[in-house]
C-alpha cells in the first residue's frame, strides 16, 4: 500500500522544452488564481506554478493575467497602475493590454511588435478566477474550468481567504483527504473525541480524476456550532463528504435531526457547511490555499456566517502549523522511508491521480 | 540599439590571478568609500567591491582603510577600538597601523613580521573618502581621485547620506541617467507632468569616460520648492544636466528668470540644486549609494537646505523601491530578453564605458 | 606552533557508512543534551550533531531521546504530547516508547514491526542529560558519561542556562581556554586591567584527553563581586583553573585571604566560582552551550547566587557577540591563513585532542 511521495527540492525536477517545470505538478489543467473579490482597483502579484503573474481587472470588468514584468527593464508590472485599457508600468509608463501587447511607450512614436509580454488564459466564474498554464507555453485550454455553483446558490452564504503555505501543495491534499487528523491536530477547536474520529466508518471511491471519501456518524450529539446555527431537536445524523479533484477539494459536512432524512441523498435537508479548497502550487515547495466556507443558517445569518468562517480560520491555522512543520522535517529526513497507515487510502489515491496526470500531459482533466 | 546587460549572479564571473573578482565592475579606478563625516571616533565596517574593509580616522586625523579582520583569529577589526596609532582588535588586543602592520601583541615580546593585514589606498578630499582597489592586489593608483569642488564652494550648502541597495550598481546608473522616469516613479514627489518629462528635448554627448545628458525646459512654471528657495519673478528657464563618470554622477538642475541668462553657460545665475551620486559596488549584486545635495538659497538658508535634502531623500526612497523590485524581477526572469526604448541612449552609453573599462584594466580613468 | 583550524562549511566533510557526518566532531563520546531542569512536561526538540532529536521525560521520570519524526508522515514528534508510556504524534496519534517503537496506531488493529524510529542512548546524572551518538549508528557506548559532582555538592548553589551559537563549537573551546581575552572582550564586565590578564603567569598541562590551564594572581585586590559574596579581610590570593575535556570545560576560579591557604591545593578554602561549560555541536557550523555557575557564598546565599549568575550571563553575552562575529568573518576570509600568538597554547592542545579523536573513532574517551 506504499506510495512514492514526491519531495520537492529533493526529488528530481526537469524543465520541458517550453521551459515549464515538469515533475512537481500537472500543467494541463485549470488552477485557482484568485478569489474574485481580490481583484479590485489594484493589481495582484502572485507566483503560480513557479511563474510570476500579475492579475488585474480592467476598466470593463474583465479579469486579465500577464507575466509580471515590463518588457523594457523587467520592473514587475504589479508595481504599476491599472488603467481602462490595461496595466501601466511604474518606471517609464509602458502600457500593456490583457493580451500582453504593449499599446504605448510614452515619448516614443512607434511601439515595436516585440514589445509584449506573455499573457495567460484566465476565466472568472462562481466568484473564482481560474488560470491555465499548459505543458506547452502557448497551448490553449483543452477543457472548461471546474464549476462550483455553491458560491452562486442563494441558500448559502459564504466567505473565505487565501493562505500561503511553506509546503508543497500535495501535503494539503493529504491533510484534507484524511479527516481522521481532527482528533489530534484540532484538539482545541473542532476535534473533540479522537477515538470517535479515528474509528468512524469510512468509504472511499475513486475514478481517474477524483476521490470521494464519505463518513457517517448517525445518532450522535450535535456540536455547539451546529446547535447555535440550526434548531436541532436532539440527537443528529452527521455526514462528512470529501471530494478530491486535482484542482480543488469540496468538503461537505452537515447533519439532520436523527432519523428524519436520508443523509446519503445530496438533497438532504438540515444544517450544511460546504468548504471549497483550491490548492494551487506557488512553486514546487510552496502553495496557495484559496478557501471558502458556505453555510445555511436559519437565523442570525451574518453572525453565524462570521462565526463559522472564524472557526474555520482557527482550524486552518492549526493545519498550517502541522503541515509546514511536517514539510520542514521531510527535508531534514529526506531519504528516510515513510510507512503508510489505514488513513492513507484516500490521500494515496489522490497522489496516484496526480502522478498519472504528470506522466500524461495534455489529457483532459 | 541593444546593449548586453550584465546580470550579476547570472552572468559569468571570474577571479583574476590576484584573487580579485572580475567581470562585475572595473577595478582600476577610485570609488567613494565614505562621506568624511562618517569617520569620527568609531570604525566603519563596509564591504566594497566584495572585500571586507574597515575604515577609520587615526588620532592625527588621517583616514585609513585595512582588511576588516585581525590576522590572529579573524575577528573583524571593526569590532575593536580606534587608538592614536591605529586600530586595536576587540578580542586579544592586537594593534594595527594604517599600513596594516601589527604594532603590538599584548603579553608577547615579539611581533612577527607576517602579523599584518592588507591595507588600501585611500584619499580624503572634498568631504569624500575615496578608495582604490586595482586589478592587481598590490598595485598603486595610476591617477588621482576625482575632484568635486562643489562641496568646498562657499556659495553652496549641502548635506547627504549613504543608502544601501539590494541591486547591482549599474541599475542606479541607468536610473540617474534617465530622468524621464520622474513622471512615473516620482508621481508623489517631484514628478508632476509625466508627458512633459517624457517629451522634453534631450541632448546626449559622450566620450571615452563620460556621458553628458542635457535637457532644457525654457519658459516654464517654477515648481513650489524653487519658489520657496529663490525670489523668482514669473516664468523660468530650467535646465537638467547629468554628467556620468564611472565613479559617480553629477546632476545639476536649476533655473533663472525667463530670458535673463544663458542657461547653457555654466556660470549662469539663478537657483541651483547640485547632486553628487557616488555609486560603489558592495558586491556584484548590491551597492552603496553615497549622495549629497548642494543648493544656494538666498534666504532661510538652513531651513531651505533641510527641506531640499528631505525631498531628495523621499525621491531616492522611491527610486530604491523601484530599482530593488526591478533587480529581484531580473533574477526571476533571467534569460528573458529586454527591449530598448528612446530613453536608453544615455544609460546604454554608460554601460558601454563600463564594459570597455572592464575589458581593459589598468587604463587611466 | 601553528595548528590547522577546521572551518565548517569550508573544509571537507564526509559521511561515513552509517550516514553519520564525519570530520566536524568526534562521535564516540558523550555530549550534554540538556539540563535536567529543561525536561518537564513538554518535549524538547534539539538538533545535536546534525541529528534532529526529541528529548522527553516519561511518566516514570526516565529521560528518553528518539529521532524527532513520526515514522508515518515525518511530523516532528516534538509537535506531539508526552504520555506515561512515551510520546504521541500530534498528527494521527501514533504513540512511541523510549526505544522508538510504535506502540499504537489509533484506529488500526495491527502495529507493523517497522513502525519505529531511531532511539538514542541517554543518561541523566548530576542534573545533566548526556547523549551518545557513536560512529556506528547502533553502537553502544563504550564508557560512562563524565561525572560532575559539583552540582550535587551541598556546599555549592548553582544555576545556568543554554545558549545557542551561530558558530562551530571549537571556537567556544578556544575562547574558554584562553582567559587572556578578559581584558579586551570583557572590558565592561569582569575584565578590568587588560595588561594584568595578558601578563599573568600561566601553566599549561595536558594529556591525551584533557588540557589544564592554571593561572595564579597572588596578593591582589578583591573584585567587587568577591567582596560582596565573602568576608575577605584585605589582599587576596586568586586562582583561575581551566580544565578542558572534549565534552565540556570546568573553570574553577576563586580566592583566599592572602597567605592563609595553599591555592594549589584543591581543598583550599575561600570563595569559589565553579563554571560548567558543556559545548555540544548542533551542526558543524553551530553549537549549544550548556552552562552553570556554582558558588559558595557565606551570606545572602540566594541573592549572591542570582547576582553571580546574572554577571555570568552578561559575560557570556559578550563572548557570544565576539565568537559569532569571528565565525562570520572566518567564512568571509576562508582560505586566508591565521597566525598564532602566545595565548594559543591551551586552545591548540585542545584542537589536537579533538583531531586525534576524529581520526581514531571508537577509542574510549
Amino acid at each position: 500500500m506504499s506510495v512514492s511521495i514526491y519531495i520537492p527540492g529533493v526529488s528530481a525536477e526537469v524543465k520541458n522544452d517550453s521551459g515549464r517545470q515538469q515533475g512537481a505538478y500537472p500543467l494541463d489543467m485549470w488552477y485557482v488564481a484568485a478569489h474574485s473579490k481580490e481583484l479590485k482597483d489594484q493589481p495582484v502579484a502572485r507566483t503560480l506554478l513557479n511563474e510570476a503573474v500579475v492579475l488585474f481587472r480592467k476598466g470593463d470588468g474583465q479579469v486579465a493575467a500577464v507575466e509580471d514584468r515590463c518588457c523594457h527593464r523587467h520592473l514587475p508590472l504589479s508595481n504599476g497602475i491599472i488603467e481602462d485599457q490595461g496595466i501601466r508600468c511604474g518606471y517609464h509608463g509602458l502600457l500593456f493590454d490583457e493580451a500582453g501587447q504593449c499599446l504605448e511607450i510614452p515619448g516614443q512614436a512607434k511601439v515595436p511588435r516585440k514589445a509584449r509580454v506573455h499573457a495567460y488564459h484566465v476565466r472568472e466564474q462562481n466568484h473564482l478566477v481560474w488560470i491555465w498554464f499548459g505543458s506547452e507555453v502557448d497551448s490553449a485550454p483543452n477543457c472548461e474550468p471546474p464549476v462550483y455553483p455553491v458560491h452562486d446558490d442563494p441558500q448559502y452564504v459564504f466567505d473565505g481567504d487565501v493562505y500561503h503555505y511553506d509546503a508543497p501543495y500535495q501535503l494539503i491534499h493529504d491533510n484534507l483527504l484524511d479527516l481522521s487528523h481532527l482528533g489530534y491536530v484540532h484538539l482545541k477547536t473542532i476535534g473533540g473525541n479522537a477515538k470517535l474520529h479515528m474509528n468512524a466508518e469510512m468509504k472511499v471511491e475513486s475514478d481517474e480524476r477524483s476521490v470521494h471519501v464519505v463518513r457517517h456518524m448517525p445518532n450522535s450529539d450535535a456540536p455547539p456550532t451546529y446547535l447555535e446555527a440550526y434548531p436541532f431537536k436532539g440527537k443528529i445524523d452527521r455526514w462528512q463528504e470529501i471530494l478530491f479533484k486535482p484542482s480543488h477539494l469540496e468538503i461537505w459536512t452537515g447533519a439532520v435531526d436523527h432519523g428524519t432524512d436520508d443523509i446519503s441523498d445530496p438533497n438532504r435537508g438540515g444544517f450544511h457547511m460546504r468548504g471549497f479548497h483550491g490548492i494551487t502550487p506557488e512553486t514546487s515547495t510552496s502553495a496557495h490555499y484559496f478557501w471558502t466556507m458556505a453555510t445555511n443558517p436559519t437565523q442570525n445569518v451574518e453572525e453565524i456566517k462570521a462565526k463559522v468562517v472564524e472557526q474555520t480560520e482557527l482550524t486552518f491555522d492549526e493545519d498550517k502549523v502541522v503541515i509546514e512543520a511536517q514539510y520542514a522535517n521531510m527535508k531534514r529526513f529526506a531519504g528516510t522511508p515513510m510507512i503508510d497507515i489505514h488513513v492513507d487510502v484516500g490521500p494515496n489515491r489522490a497522489r496516484r491521480i496526480i502522478e498519472q496526470m504528470k506522466a500524461n500531459p495534455e489529457v483532459t482533466v
